[in-house]
């Protein structure tokens, strides 16, 4: 999932919304003496290390070839996840463990969509993650094609009875994706006995896209399931031809007890100041479809890979590194609302939280929110960044993981943002695989993350919060 | 199915690339009168008709919404044929019929692949057309991953018993196919169990692209599978890694009994010199994966625009055009040797067979095979599509449909080739839809074919043969 966690941040986000102006570029002349210059040598080894082989995307690829989708509960994510702590020990971190989080165990279950009128075709769908299933047998009904939560209001009379379909045109996953995660409930509360959306992304190659949904308190629960673009367009044109559509559907999703899972923690103690903490981290889980590359291994080795450079260049800054892979982003945020719990005394002592949950596709940016202070020094850093090509750290930093945390300590954010058009044509879809990602684009990512990291944590002054 | 029939055509064709040389461009200066002027009113009128709406576009959107997949013996297939016979009746077509050819049969049935060692997970798979099934549990074996058949041979000793992956890197569908249709029976000769080969296209979304496979004569029958370029990518790293790959294929493929289907016949009946004619068509059965849009409803699309532009515009040229919507090319190609059987005798009657097989995406071209003075003939007729854009008319005409008969009766062939990136990319798959079709690039195609075809059938010369 990716989604910004403004709770409680609104402030902060519009200082450094109206901090960031454009006139922030930096020449790279040499300027006067400047507390940067102690961090510029190993700015550089980390910026060279991260790029010397293709270590991380390996790693990526280890991990998404060998365990593959590792959605909350599951045996992969079990198993993905001693291989984690097996290898941040390999990699010589300070104080590797798990941090036990009990997590919703949703399980997909069987499932299909056929039109049975006019003549019969199957459907690609993906049930949404959290939907209740269908009786047994599927459910079979007439369709309603709707094009947003408007025009559903005003033909809320024909509903009852129906599969209500959004088919909603991708306007960015943060304006569209309330189709996915609402709409049943709103299309239940007029009596409708399943709802689909068209999946929330660019048009695939008949690609269906699932995703967390919810349901409002006091309706009636009805399945729900994500169609691809193409089969959203192809059921508006039919019902445009005043053909009457009828579908079957069948899905044996259904939750399961709760089951333990756990965060992964390594850090890099700090050698002079240890219990101020520079966290890092994304989440380990993913959906059950794909291999959970781009959501979210990728943002996972890229954050942990910061660690692992100063690693192994022997750097220990004065500040703790710590790495967390979070558990359960994707169907609960259990991971990072267990992570706020049990650090909620020391939630002031995080000087900077930074997640990667957006992929690292090309071209990439660092996106921060923090007090004006804060945003002063991150300009400062961001000057280290040059050989990356990165121009400037923009606004919009935050994460699903990191914001509980952040909001309890008021802890300045930072994100690594990949190209998002890319990004959410394979979110969530089976299509996400390593096999997309760069080599190059995932050692940019690390670079940037090592610098910003590495600085914060042995900055001498402490990032103004 | 995309191919070319050579078939007692090398020597035309060797003569027609040979004839195409690099200075073929028209300019567009009136020239000396010419056979061509009293064509060229019709030629624009065409052009523009076919321009003037959506009508080919909403045709091939009515016939994949409806129908969807058509694959030799399906219900959607019969009914999508009674939909064409009406609709050239609506068109004021002559001599509307269909022409019975009796067809295979093959079904899917259910089919699955699993990883089942390391860690489980599903990999998406399409059998291939033609292919056996597997026992009912399915079978299971080790994987032995090869790059091509070189490596196949070389490690035969380690075949026995294994299920053959064929990880071939996409070189252009011509080259790659052929360990699509023989890998199977060359992989069953050193004693596998199954075949599986990387999908013959450009990467996709995790898609696999079924096609047509056959068995060699006395090697046993196994089942052949395709799986994705990604998943292909996966097995060979995991391999590797010297890690042990089990996997899991069940396939319920088999065939029923042929069933009887239909070529559907439409005609514009010449004024002057009937019995001759200009065949026009493309073949209307598909996959049973995706709505068969760009393979071949588009094919079959655009060369029935060339007769129903010349009736809507009440032009009826000197010699018959006949349009033919074959069925079963895609497995058995039984609708195009039927048509030559049942036309064998007026083989030589036909001036120019045109077939369009690899879709409409854009940039298009014309592709001709024929004799040198028919090249001149083409050539000329070509300086009418510069509205159009189209430079010149190329090499490269036939088609698999067209070639029994053009074989049998020496005639000329033009095709029409979309990109072939495209055309691959979403090539038998479920990502064969009317989507990613653009309403101009139909239109054009359209335009293009009904110019030649209208020239061609209403020239005072015969083109020559």
């Amino acid at each position: 999932m990716f989604r910004f966690v403004f709770t409680g941040f609104a402030v902060l986000c519009l200082i450094s919304l109206a901090a960031f102006s454009r006139d922030t570029q930096h020449p790279s002349l040499p300027g006067p003496p400047s507390w940067l210059d102690a961090h510029r040598v190993n700015a550089e080894r980390l910026i060279k290390e991260a790029h010397a082989d293709q270590f991380a995307w390996n790693r990526l690829a280890e991990l998404t070839d060998t365990y593959g989708a590792r959605l909350s509960g599951s045996e992969n994510l079990a198993r993905a996840i001693d291989w984690a702590v097996d290898a941040m020990k390999t990699d010589g971190f300070d104080n590797v463990h798990t941090e036990r989080v009990m997590v919703p165990r949703w399980v997909r279950g069987s499932e299909s969509l056929e039109m049975t009128h006019p003549p019969h075709h199957s459907i690609p769908m993906l049930g949404l993650g959290g939907s209740v299933g269908t009786p047994p047998d599927g459910l079979d009904a007439d369709l309603i094609v709707v094009k947003n939560f408007d025009e559903l209001n005003q033909r809320a009379a024909d509903v009852k009875g129906k599969i209500v379909l959004y088919n909603v045109a991708y306007a960015g996953y943060g304006q569209t994706n309330v189709y996915r995660t609402t709409g049943a409930s709103r299309a239940a509360q007029h009596g409708a006995v399943a709802s689909l959306v068209r999946s929330i992304g660019p048009i695939g190659l008949r690609t269906p896209h699932t995703g967390n949904m919810t349901y409002a308190e006091g309706e009636p629960r009805i399945p729900a399931a994500a169609i691809p673009v193409e089969d959203a367009e192809r059921l508006q044109r039919l019902v445009a031809r005043g053909i009457r559509v009828r579908l079957r559907l069948r899905m044996g999703a259904h939750f399961e007890p709760d089951v333990e899972s756990f965060n992964v923690v390594g850090e890099i103690r700090g050698s002079e100041v240890p219990d101020e903490v520079v966290l890092v981290g994304g989440h380990f889980d993913s959906w059950d479809v794909g291999a959970g590359a781009s959501d979210d291994g990728v943002g996972c080795i890229v954050t942990w890979e910061t660690a692992r450079l100063m690693k192994k260049l022997g750097i220990r800054p004065r500040r703790t590194v710590r790495v967390v892979l979070f558990t359960n982003e994707e169907n609960g945020t259990r991971g990072g609302t267990a992570y706020r719990d049990r650090y909620l005394k020391e939630a002031e002592r995080h000087v900077l939280a930074i997640e990667s949950d957006s992929g690292v596709f090309a071209p990439g940016r660092l996106g921060f929110t923090g007090p004006e202070g804060a945003v002063a020094m991150m300009r400062e850093i961001g000057t280290l960044l040059a050989p990356l090509g990165f121009s400037e750290i923009g606004a919009g930093g935050g994460g699903a993981d990191i914001g509980p945390i952040a909001a309890a300590g008021k802890v300045p954010m930072l994100a690594y943002q990949g190209d998002s058009n890319r990004y959410f044509t394979i979110h969530h879809t089976p299509a996400d695989t390593v096999d997309r990602i760069a080599p190059e684009e995932v050692s940019k990512a690390a670079a940037a993350l090592a610098v910003v990291t590495y600085v914060v944590a042995d900055a001498r002054e402490r990032l103004p919060r």
